[in-house]
């Protein structure tokens, strides 16, 4: 079996979460398996190899999970992306709408140097909202978007376009 | 240099944060070594060596980042204990006090097994709040408290007697 029809059988689909409409797509039985994480980190190693990424950013909270493993696996360093207020150093923010109200996410201003080639990783990329306020953050402490790698991508909800002005380099592993 | 050592040269003290008089441990400069992270990692795995342990369970956010990696290290399933409403499948909650207010922590009902011995990792014990209500989730499900994995421990703040009716097994890499 691929990786994708690995994680298909395990990826839980979870009704009307959190939201009546919307079905929400249940990682916790990949983090149940370790030898299907340690494939899911392969997998992204794999189709990462030979790129010019200089740190791996990971996006609160899913986003923590297997990003930091990948990063060591890459021999990388890992930069935390967090909701406000939440990093105790100095941090830049950048806000984005969400479908009621809106969210803040910050990162340390030290988290990496100007030029750095930086890969955002989540576990999910949905309407995108997320990863391009993230993708902001990067470019505003002069850092440069390597690329997006996700466990699962909702292609139905056509979000790609959103991320290719900052890099087309668009890796996951799993597509709905 | 002990891994005690290596950590205590990186570990970031933030004053005032995040409220006046708190002394914050910022870990990010750990994440950004990844040497330093496979360091952390096998120094919890030499000392969690011969253990009965069944499941690692993360505390969000922080307890994901060395959870996940330290589980697949073990070869053992990840599960993630997280913040009221974060969960899409069925949980159990529990509530705990904070100086201000109260936060719930959920867990899936199907996290694991009745029996199953259940480590509990965070990066961090101060009060022990969490990780207390943590404890009582697993017990919930008819879990065991395996033991205890924290990078840090506020010692000063006398917490370890909190889990100890949980389980004496407690791994700090850091004290202070």
């Amino acid at each position: 079996m691929t990786i994708e029809e690995q994680l298909k059988e395990v990826i839980r689909d979870i009704v009307d979460f959190p939201q009546p409409g919307i079905v929400f797509k249940d990682i916790t039985p990949i983090l149940k398996d370790p030898e299907l994480c340690t494939a899911v980190v392969e997998a992204f190693a794999e189709r990462l190899q030979g790129q010019d990424i200089d740190v791996i950013a990971g996006i609160e909270s899913r986003g923590f999970l297997f990003g930091l493993m990948l990063a060591n696996r890459l021999s990388l360093p890992f930069v935390p992306i967090r909701k406000q207020g939440k990093l105790p150093f100095k941090t830049i923010a950048e806000s984005y709408k969400l479908e009621y109200g809106q969210a803040t996410i910050e990162v340390h201003e030290d988290a990496f140097a100007p030029g750095a080639r930086v890969l955002l990783h989540d576990d999910l990329l949905a309407t995108g909202g997320t990863v391009v306020a993230a993708s902001k953050l990067v470019e505003k402490l002069g850092g440069i978007v390597a690329g997006y790698s996700f466990v699962i991508s909702l292609d139905f909800l056509n979000s790609r376009g959103r991320l290719t002005r900052f890099s087309e380099n668009i890796v996951s592993l799993v597509g709905y």
